[in-house]
């Protein structure tokens, strides 16, 4: 470990390599994505083949050396990269001096069913990397079984995205690139009563509860935090569903929306 | 309107007072703010006296001529600035053309405690200004009646804050500053349970919810999302709940657990 070369140039072939895929089109040419950080490290380790490199500071080594070894034991190229370089890898402020290169993680959508999941969540139209991951964040917490990503949303694997979901992009069955139009049907067929969250519901929340209707196997859509879910998706999904506003606030965020929506669903699941 | 003069210098009197507004010592010392954009401004003319200064340009004037007519009617100066004073005045990217400087707003705690609130929110050592936006933001939908800022919190005028708390900051009152030692006792006093909500907690929110807990007249405390609430704090409240986590994630960020809390007691005190 002592004894490893470092790479202090820009220009080296594997730091290129490794720098493109801050772009999507890179990203989903490779099949690999980017992740900072010794959780984001341990997180890619725990799933077989889902480390393709590790890229390190001299300093971060003698930080986190139990990762450095356990990622050369999983047969990972690990390369040891001056500070310079990994600031430039690394697109933070503050880079951690543990830079992950992940093969893709996500599964089709026929698998993320096929197991009868109880909660599903499903991003669309949501274009800010930074809500996105924190929705999925919050998605595996209240316990969600699966993220569904549809086309026109943001890349989940967009360096803002996974530092956002503080790890839980590793945690759950992430789906990429459905379309809507066949998405709701496929939702439904699989035993799931899809709600659309949405201030132009005309059901409350907690109505919803009330009505029994949270305890059933649901998938929750969230969509655009500007201007909501367009009409062609509020006319297929089973209901439309609005988080009550009781002060003067205007809207919630979407994060905050999901949490309040899918922390409802979990408690309607386990109480009823 | 059409002959006013234009600032075009960063050097004018004016332009550099409000400037300065960007530094917490300077908001102090002229209890003075800065918020941008239409929906500050409108928000700002609800509060007599609320709007000390309007700054416009040109364009913008000719986009919200009844924002800057009603003004000029309550006797407001209007100042109209080049873009590229606007640019520097609004710490924004694209910024909106109006900045309205706002007189303070926060008024003391015996004032938000008078009127015997139900649902109080408490944000004790939040560090981050954009959090503690979206915390306001939210604790105004969910209809929690105040906001406290203790004194080991950010500044609610923080223009990250104003900005992420989308008008919430001048929709209730905000209390700003008291010490923690102090205002827990307050709260007690009038008749408020004091919940604090940290990962650490023994009791889960569904466990606080079936006892009944959330249905009394509650007093929230949020505190910062690295590090959670200090032990002293811990040791005064009235009980520790924690969001129970369902799936794999650690924990969740501020706001979505504050989402989560204040709308169970939006709901407890609603149904019970």
């Amino acid at each position: 470990m002592a004894g490893r070369d470092e790479l202090t140039s820009l220009r080296s072939p594997r730091v290129k390599a490794a720098r493109r895929l801050a772009k999507r089109a890179f990203r989903r040419r490779e099949r690999r994505f980017l992740a900072e950080g010794p959780q984001a490290v341990r997180e890619a380790l725990e799933i077989p083949g889902g480390l393709a490199e590790l890229f390190t500071t001299a300093e971060a080594e003698s930080r986190h050396p139990e990762l450095v070894t356990a990622a050369e034991q999983a047969g990972v190229p690990v390369l040891r990269v001056s500070g310079e370089v990994m600031a430039e890898l690394a697109q933070t402020v503050t880079p951690q001096g543990l830079l992950a290169v992940c093969e893709f993680i996500d599964v089709p959508l026929s698998t993320a069913l096929e197991s009868r999941p109880r909660l599903v969540t499903v991003l669309a139209h949501v274009r800010d990397p930074g809500n996105a991951g924190t929705v999925l964040r919050t998605a595996d917490a209240a316990g969600s079984e699966s993220v569904i990503f549809t086309d026109a949303s943001v890349d989940p694997y967009n360096g803002k995205c996974v530092r956002a979901s503080a790890g839980s992009l590793f945690h759950l069955p992430v789906v990429v690139g459905p379309r809507f139009e066949t998405l709701i049907a496929d939702l439904k067929q699989a035993g799931l009563t899809v709600l659309a969250a949405d201030g132009a519901g005309k059901r409350t929340l907690d109505e919803a509860i009330d009505d029994g209707l949270l305890a059933e196997p649901t998938a929750w859509v969230f969509g655009n935090e500007a201007w909501g879910l367009p009409d062609e998706i509020l006319r297929h999904v089973d209901d439309v569903v609005r988080v009550p506003i009781y002060g003067r606030a205007e809207s919630l965020n979407l994060a905050t929306a999901a949490a309040v929506c899918l922390y409802a669903s979990a408690r309607a699941q386990r109480t009823s």
